[in-house]
């Protein structure tokens, strides 16, 4: 079934393919049923604090497409259930642990349109229950005492922090450049895409080919996924991204859309942006200002052109393998990824 | 050579062994010269926030205990000395990584005498860096292929997290017990001992039994290790701490001398604890005068009684091995860790 969707912003008409991600959560749904077991069962904890937050934070409604992305990636060839459900989970927890920390890291006041865990529990409770769940996190890979896939996780734990420190290091930096971003949210968000995809199919049995063909699809995917969340940043209305538009700007991140405008806009527009970046309290108005410049410059459109030839990679990296509906329907997900941001 | 300490706050005369830990360095010298090179090593990124921040800590004085127990623990076992830098060096990364978190949750201003990394680089980067550092350890586990050991440490990192949440929620608790407190410290501080000691065994070819002393030798240790860092607290005179004297109950942390001084103080000493628990502007003069009623109660004896009782474990557990240089080196280590606060 395809949908129509119109964007308030954009104003174009795409035919897309809504239901992508509800297909994948049906053709997922036996595995995940038991992924989602695994993920209350890890959370627990004989110290109270620790569910409370663990829960609140992973039953807040995220869609879990990391682990579906897992599971799916498995099920490509065929089978490695046990393991592909542990590394499920286990990709899920060090992507919340992620978000506890970087929450911490960003002063964010909201995530998936509720409070932030640590506007209730507070900064340190959300910094020691992350590394729970890192902890919980390794614990579930070894349970497969599959090293190879292990060192794969591992190294992307690592990655990720390294990406989230550049970022940080970048903040309110006016020299940043698309090169630097790039290195960004390659580290920050990719490699979990990618090392959630690879052990998929590590899981699942797949030979060098296609882990590599795995492996790039989520690599590329993440790519794609965190452009286009960087576009709806500035362009997503608060109540579709959970938070608050702008948030970016205000934190000071040097994603593109900004930097594009900060390389094409005049001296005056410069001097804006410049003003609002990193200033925690620029106002809505001055956010619709900021959005203005970048509409100007079509650098929000600019940016989604990058995510689309992510997403045509992604696409593309699939397609050493046999035709199939479950392919098929991962090349669905890359497009409705994307197509959020219209 | 035997040294004579007199503690200027007890006016005990103790013999001791002043240069075990001398010993000790110089007993491991060649394994972790191999460890420290890898430490420098792996604390390196093209992020460059990230080596400034790892090798500050890193290089600030720490004694680099846990990591010489790894390596002389699989020394008693005499081989398997790849592993055994690897794993000693992951150990003193998740170490690492905790400290840099834990000064972030515990609004910690100095480190082993120094300002602490965060009052440098700030609460954002400890965090992210000690992600980094936490991930790097996973890596150098990873390498040895051994997924026994890696088990074990996953398993104490998560443990440590927990015991971390246990503490920050029993904060200021006044009814916190010490049954309370002993699970604290087994989980914040002994299971990275036990984790060091068990998988140093396990790198270097212990079987079932040696494994097993290993462990509960590391256990008793860190156990002992604690309880006396919690009497210098209050003892120490901050330049042999490396922090404030007084810090735990500025931040309102429940240690043994408290919780025995709460349970057996008058009501006026009980309200003068209470008065500047977790307060964390409480004067010296205020220290001084909660000091004398822990020494009044005999908590703080009390709580090295307890410390010697893990000590004496701790060397008991080693009698199963047969005896060696390094097995006594062992035991004389353990008991100058608990002379440290005479």
């Amino acid at each position: 079934m395809n949908g129509v969707v119109v964007s308030v912003l954009t104003q174009k008409k795409l035919e897309i393919e809504p239901s992508a991600i509800d297909r994948l959560l049906e053709s997922t749904a036996l595995d995940m049923a038991k992924v989602n077991d695994l993920i209350l069962t890890r959370a627990d904890s004989h110290v109270e604090m620790v569910p409370e937050l663990a829960r609140y934070l992973i039953d807040s409604g995220g869609k879990r497409l990391r682990p579906m992305l897992t599971v799916a990636s498995a099920a490509l060839f065929g089978g490695g259930h046990g393991s592909a459900i542990n590394f499920a989970a286990a990709v899920e927890f060090m992507h919340n642990a992620t978000l506890l920390h970087d929450d911490v890291v960003d002063d964010s006041d909201m995530r998936r349109g509720r409070p932030a865990a640590r506007m209730i529990w507070g900064n340190q409770a959300s910094v020691l229950v992350g590394d729970f769940l890192l902890g919980q996190a390794f614990m579930m890979m070894v349970e497969t005492r599959d090293v190879d896939a292990l060192g794969v996780l591992a190294a992307a734990a690592a990655a990720m922090a390294e990406g989230e420190v550049l970022q940080l290091s970048k903040t309110g930096d006016l020299s940043t450049t698309a090169q630097d971003y790039a290195a960004v949210i390659r580290a920050k968000t990719a490699t979990l895409f990618e090392s959630a995809c690879e052990v998929g199919a590590m899981a699942g049995g797949a030979g060098k080919i296609g882990r590599h063909a795995l492996k790039t699809f989520g690599l590329e995917l993440g790519n794609a996924f965190q452009l286009v969340d960087d576009v709806l940043d500035y362009r997503g209305a608060a109540d579709t991204i959970g938070k608050n538009r702008g948030d970016d700007l205000r934190e000071g991140k040097m994603t593109l859309p900004v930097i594009l405008a900060l390389a094409d806009g005049s001296k005056a527009e410069q001097d804006l942006i410049t003003a609002a970046l990193g200033d925690a309290e620029a106002s809505d108005a001055t956010v619709v200002q900021i959005v203005e410049i970048l509409e100007r410059h079509e650098t929000l459109t600019q940016t989604l052109d990058q995510a689309r030839d992510h997403a045509d990679a992604a696409v593309a990296a699939l397609e050493v393998l046999p035709t199939s509906e479950l392919r098929d329907l991962l090349a669905d997900v890359v497009r409705f990824s994307v197509s959020r941001a219209y």
